[in-house]
């Protein structure tokens, strides 16, 4: 979306690169590099962008930043730390589908639905929570944890303050593990603001932090999804120790790495890149959301990420699953566009 | 090693960054690809170089190229994508300690050392082979497969092709897998030449090819450990489309990428690297050995490797383990140099 802010960012700093004749003194060093902590410049870069796309209302230590290839890395990674093969993590729905590969392919937990309804706007409540929660425990499943995605994929919106702190006294409670998934962060649009898991964490000393976590990456909001920049921020130390072992699976390139810590450490670039880069994405998702409704379609009210969630139940020839995926069928083949189906997030 | 050559062609070729003025005009492109396929000129390039490297008398598909992060991911994908926890891998020693972590540790499969003597040079024999099989199969231990290492690391040789096709016999007549670590292959630095064991499959149908499959990676035979460029080669097209699913958990940066696909398609660049490396090595190992054998130190002659497994049993207090480990602690705490010993790499 600001790929021309980056382009000219580029141009102005040859430096950034290990490629380059004013940065090429510095091939060996970095190619050579391997510390599974990653370059401190790194890591430091990477906390400050995370605290600048949070209003700097919270402090990070770059030394709890671990890296992973990518968000999906970081999910797998944590899903290995905290549970063992049978437990459960809990998702509400609708969820990101990748979560059911990500997380559970190769780690053997599982997922269970939180089960969320577009009637209240797919609110999070804390019946559901409960809901979820007795279930697995009928059906004698350990659950672990609670993963959230905010702002959320595929809602495009963001959790607000209360839905956070109810969520994490549900986890506190329970003394079961929270993760949030913040990775569409710098993506908000328009009111109300992004408010991460990080704040309410800092606000509350009697939260337990050991089990408190934070999913990041670089795949969205600067959009560099092949640079495969995965952060892992976890306040309890031990699980920190253990994802940056792991970590060896899935390090960051080098020269990305460094890249990124010069890139990053603009702070000039980055302010306009985060401001450039949310006007756009709101001209563009009104564009979309005003042409929709022009036809009579509607779409939920969203303020962040880079998705739209369409109702287009007035189109479906009944309210089943098979009914969905038959239009679905129609707008890929005849329309030729890619839409997902709500059955794919999850939805019941 | 020979980084100043390395350093001369990124002067020379701006196009290879897209982060040089010349090469900018590519970066949404490549920052915004992340496709588990890799770059098509990236895979090309490879499967080219891993062609030279072996003197050009295999070819390889880049189609069967899948990426990992680093040889480590390689190994680890691998291990996932061939056995189920309780299964193991037979590994002939002494070995890199390092497979215990990487291997093992999340795919909760075992490694059973087969047991190699110094007393005729670590030569793989079929009687430790069957041993060791069997020694498994007394305890009811599935064995999935053979781990080979060539050139060794760490006693910085290769095998030879009469050991490489009667491990290959082994693991086909036991209709199980054969993984070989090749991660050395471009550091041979004196008789006898690399055979890797792609020649030894190419030159005989008869072989099961669903159970072959090569580590390889630009960590040792480029001097990039930190780009994290990894590789899973297999003639099992079940495994590589399940390796390639699981890559998204450490795929190489499309940065990076996008350089090593210029870097390694420049064919008089990658001739005279590989030469002038060969020869540097070369001569530092003759250093060395020499250096060592004046002041009465014998060590194993070697061809290949970063390595050199020096015998130091004359300044053992006694033939034990921990004798060795007291020795070891001497010469870290003050000789100053942090030398392996034997037990790391399982000798027995």
């Amino acid at each position: 979306l600001s790929f021309d802010l980056v382009e000219a960012w580029i141009r102005d700093n040859p430096k950034a690169s290990i490629c380059t004749p004013e940065g090429a003194y510095n091939f060996k060093n970095i190619a050579n590099f391997q510390d599974y902590h990653g370059l401190p410049v790194f890591r430091n870069a990477v906390a400050r962008f995370m605290e600048k796309v949070r209003g700097n209302r919270v402090r990070f230590d770059p030394d709890k930043i671990v890296m992973s290839g990518g968000a999906t890395g970081a999910q797998e990674t944590l899903a290995f730390c905290l549970a063992d093969p049978g437990d459960a993590l809990l998702v509400p729905t609708p969820y990101y589908p990748g979560n059911d590969r990500d997380i559970t392919w190769r780690t053997g937990i599982q997922l269970l639905p939180v089960v969320c309804e577009s009637s209240n706007e797919f609110k999070l409540t804390h019946e559901a929570l409960e809901s979820a929660y007795k279930k697995a425990q009928d059906s004698n499943i350990k659950v672990k944890g609670l993963l959230l995605n905010n702002p959320s994929n595929p809602l495009g919106i963001v959790l607000d303050k209360q839905t956070l702190t109810d969520s994490l006294n549900f986890t506190n409670d329970k003394n079961i593990h929270l993760i949030c998934d913040e990775i569409y962060s710098a993506t908000v649009f328009s009111q109300p603001s992004f408010t991460s898991i990080a704040e309410i964490v800092q606000e509350n000393e009697n939260y337990n932090r050991d089990l408190i976590h934070i999913v990041y990456s670089l795949s969205k909001d600067l959009g560099f999804p092949g640079f495969r920049v995965g952060i892992i921020y976890s306040y309890n130390q031990t699980v920190m120790n253990c994802a940056r072992k792991m970590s060896s699976f899935g390090l960051v390139s080098t020269q990305t790495q460094h890249l990124i810590a010069t890139m990053l450490s603009d702070s000039d670039f980055v302010d306009r890149f985060i401001d450039e880069s949310a006007k756009r994405l709101g001209k563009r998702h009104g564009v979309l959301s005003r042409g929709l409704a022009q036809v009579g379609i509607g779409s939920l009210k969203s303020n962040a990420g880079l998705y739209c969630w369409m109702d287009l139940r007035r189109l479906l020839k009944e309210p089943t699953f098979e009914a969905e995926l038959d239009l679905w069928r129609v707008i890929l083949n005849e329309v030729k566009l890619n839409v997902s189906p709500g059955a794919s997030f999850h939805c019941s």
